[in-house]
């Protein structure tokens, strides 16, 4: 599958797109979910992992709540992955993940995840090109072993929301008693250095497309939620799962 | 507190409940626990250990999936203990359990947990009584120390089924094609041992109830989730829980 191309796609709903009508597809969607949960839970023989990538403020955490929220707790786990530990830094970069990629049955949701290694590590000079080339290579590796050798589904998501919806969305934190907890000042220092982020994300798309990145315009969260779950439905129904029969 | 006495608990709702009452109000106080959620993870400075023990099929999953299935998978955090491994074995018994308590912030519950030490394990004559005194007061001391040093609420609780209710669902999974994967012969047989596991259950209640036990009759589901749904939702509130301002 060809690579996407970020610059030529929008981050907001096509115009045609009707918001009430999307909504009400989401929500059986997600009503869905549950039944292609517990059949991945019964059947026991795959296992999916969602990895969420988008900027500061872009919605990933609203995903996992809205799209990943009624799910049982008992078959789904998040890890949100912040700046490395001393004893990660201390191993290969993939140290840190591989602990957490999805037993068969479950499901793994990623909230930032091993890109990082090649986009913010890349933004700030702390990994130069080339080995951000060997790390894309491995990253191809990694998530083939995943997939190849515990039947896993890989999804990956970037969530595209413009500078200008982030920079509305991180002004809002700084007024929304409910969102003041999220506020970091860093985040506009961030923000400036969009450019940068947009170039190394066009790279991963690029070279990690083995297991091909959803680009999901999110400037409105209604629509990014009917996308996200379209997708994880569609994985999940394509596995054709049953219920195991009495164990003898 | 008292310790509770089992063998004076009614496994079933009291004659007076009304039924379609009992649900309204779960479902109210489960909506409610989302706010309750998002404040604990704004504010950060509280954890919240759910404990759920109880026999085979008294219906534990359950309460994870209809009590906590709504919440922010962000948040909340399931871990099912089973059968240690030799690692695990080659540890003191809470040293599986320690890694999983809830970060600040945090939901996590265990389906199963360091009773089994003293409940499975006493049953079967892998543990003798001297050795159980022992882990009893271990068990204290444990939770007390994630009480006192991590703000951690800890809540336990017994599901509460009568044998012959057991033995109803257990049949079920012989012949409900969706229950078969959670058949297990092996049930049968624990279930044999039912007055030894009684009679152990309450030797925990009796001595480990610095943090007290919550016994839920739990033959009707409703009436098992609004007790559990309550119990959570009391104890959240409790925390008197605030927005944080911006941080400086």
């Amino acid at each position: 599958m060809a690579a996407p191309k970020l610059s030529a796609i929008s981050t907001r709903a096509p115009k045609s797109a009707d918001k009430e009508k999307t909504k009400q597809k989401t929500a059986r969607l997600i009503s869905e979910l549950d039944e292609l949960q517990n059949l991945l839970i019964a059947e026991n023989k795959n296992a999916l992992l969602v990895i969420v990538q988008g900027m500061d403020a872009s919605g990933k955490d609203g995903v996992i709540r809205n799209v990943f929220g009624s799910l049982n707790p008992l078959g789904v786990s998040v890890k949100s992955y912040k700046a490395p530990t001393a004893e990660e830094l201390s191993h290969d970069f993939l140290w840190r993940i591989h602990k957490h990629v999805p037993a068969k049955g479950m499901i793994q949701i990623f909230n930032r995840s091993h890109y990082e290694d090649v986009l913010i590590t890349r933004v700030h000079g702390w990994c130069d090109d080339e080995t951000a080339v060997k790390r894309m290579k491995a990253i191809n590796d990694f998530e083939e072993l995943i997939t190849q050798h515990n039947h896993t589904t890989v999804l990956k998501f970037y969530l595209h929301i413009s500078q200008k919806e982030q920079q509305e969305r991180l002004q809002e934190r700084t007024h929304d008693p409910r969102k003041m907890w999220k506020y970091n000042e860093k985040d506009f220092d961030e923000s400036r250095l969009w450019k940068k982020y947009m170039n190394y994300y066009q790279q991963c798309f690029t070279a990690c497309n083995k297991i091909p990145w959803h680009i999901i315009p999110s400037d409105q969260n209604w629509y990014k939620e009917h996308l996200i779950a379209t997708v994880v439905h569609n994985a999940l129904s394509k596995l054709n799962m049953q219920y195991p029969g009495l164990k003898k």
